[in-house]
């Protein structure tokens, strides 16, 4: 494995790397901010990428919330951006579902309802496509247990387990509990698809880490023996695909920016993309990038580096 | 690996079986009963071994009762019991905080209070061996998260995360939520030590399964990167060691009798006891039994096939 090219106050070499690439993939949390924290290089970053016109993408696993829910956090920060540059896991689960699903899983079809355990961005992007869904922001499964609740599901009683459910869709969940868990094990045991959005398993937030979308599937992973879910944020590549299907653009022109070495620089070696650029604001170390199983390209200590090469 | 006798049916093999053994351990939930629903062979069954003058202990990894719990549950479905007849997994687990941990993690001598993730049994046994607890059954963590306890957690506020924690202790816990995965993670990161009950990934009632302890404790698991509690439920030896201490029994001379190869046999066979005895009306299959990695001595379909040897 080769050693990533650290590019901070190497005015050349940034040039050089800004130049090699048409399109810029963005990782959000842990790139662009933290939590709420806007970290002050991103906005003039951004702004020079494009006046040099590049495209930028904002690839995003966060699953809560919709494409129209990025832009608009992208705006409030100052980031002028359009739902089509905006990718997001819960978008990229609601394609499949609707346009891949019905070829790939024909039995599915006939059973055409999503078991959500997640919050209102995938709501948003199921509804977006057309697909009909329940669980997820419902108050109904915002409850306790009751042993009312056990008899009926372990009948599989349709009052409870809708027959028309042929996936559970799990994301980060802020309000997951006991009973949502139990309801989407026992559609998944009575044949619906185990699909998430994405399996990362920490968000990062005020410089700490939280709970992310693959620790709330986590559970039903223990009790499914340890299958995992079918996912589609990075490092998948059916998000990867979504992106090159709209865009037509050339992958050896393009680089993937990101904090996390087994999503974001995963994501984009294995979509072969000409580049992958680490940072250090986010979740991996210098060490994981140096020495890890999974290395960029190149990295800095924070996106605003790249402003050197302006 | 050897086949598994199977009884039923052979009266002389029954009683050769019962004659064998002086103590029978028995696992509950799956054995004795499903939930709520008591099988009808388990009463006599019981009262026949009493009569032979064995010794019976129930053994449970349900970590929600405390062994009074267990014994008024025992006595309600008409099986006389004593407290000290019953081993649970809060029990175990809380032994080993207020007797092992002091000699085997000084460090954490100086922060003994518990943080706890489940329910009121681990709460009554703790209180029983002295050992400060927070979290539990406390209502103020069954709430959303809200953005202040981002802050608070990550910078590890002492108004949020009390200092004295030093072990972090996961059991069952019917109302586990995202605040609460939050809290436990952090003061595992803060250093406190990860324990569970046990790691039951799940939890039979009505025919049908539920999650388990083992699925409440997976989303430390997935954020810590794999790291597993030490757990103190079957198969952990440390309660096949606290039960033998107790009664100083001849493990030549006892039986382990469950539903589950995981946890039941294989607590029998690694605890070396002369016998292990599978029962059909829990978890396990018959093809578990006979061609599965963990296999017990002996097998019926129930345990009133017991009855026949009587």
């Amino acid at each position: 494995m080769s050693t990533p090219e650290y590019l901070k106050g190497n005015k050349d070499a940034i040039r050089g790397f800004i130049d090699k690439y048409d399109v810029f993939l963005f990782d959000c949390d842990g790139v662009l901010w933290s939590g709420d924290h806007l970290f002050p290089g991103s906005v003039p970053t951004l702004e020079m990428l494009r006046k040099k016109n590049k495209r930028v993408v904002f690839v995003t696993n966060n699953s809560t919330k919709s494409r129209e829910d990025y832009r608009k956090k992208l705006e409030s920060m100052g980031i002028p951006a359009t739902v089509e540059e905006v990718f997001g896991s819960s978008y990229s689960a609601s394609i499949y579902i609707s346009r891949i699903l019905p070829q790939s899983h024909p039995e599915v079809k006939k059973r055409n309802k999503v078991f959500v355990v997640g919050e209102a961005g995938i709501e948003t992007e199921l509804a977006s496509e057309g697909i009909p869904y329940l669980g997820g922001t419902d108050p109904a499964y915002r409850r306790d247990v009751t042993p009312e609740d056990y008899k009926l599901l372990a009948a599989g009683d349709p009052s409870v387990l809708d027959p028309d459910v042929g996936v559970v869709l799990v994301g980060l969940d802020f309000h997951f509990n006991y009973l949502k868990i139990c309801y989407a094990y026992h559609y998944i045991k009575r044949g619906a698809l185990f699909l998430a959005t994405n399996t990362d398993s920490t968000l990062p937030s005020a410089g700490a880490l939280f709970p992310g979308a693959g620790s709330v599937s986590a559970p039903l992973v223990k009790m499914l023996g340890g299958q995992e879910p079918m996912a589609f944020g990075k490092p998948n590549q059916a998000m990867m695909d979504a992106i090159e299907g709209k865009f037509q653009f050339d992958r050896s022109k393009a680089c993937m920016i990101g904090d996390r070495t087994n999503t974001d620089i995963r994501f984009g070696l294995e979509g072969k993309l000409g580049g992958t650029l680490g940072v250090l604001t986010g979740v991996a170390t210098k060490e994981d990038f140096l020495e890890g199983d999974v290395r960029p390209h190149y990295y800095v200590d924070e996106l605003g580096d790249l402003l050197e090469g302006a």
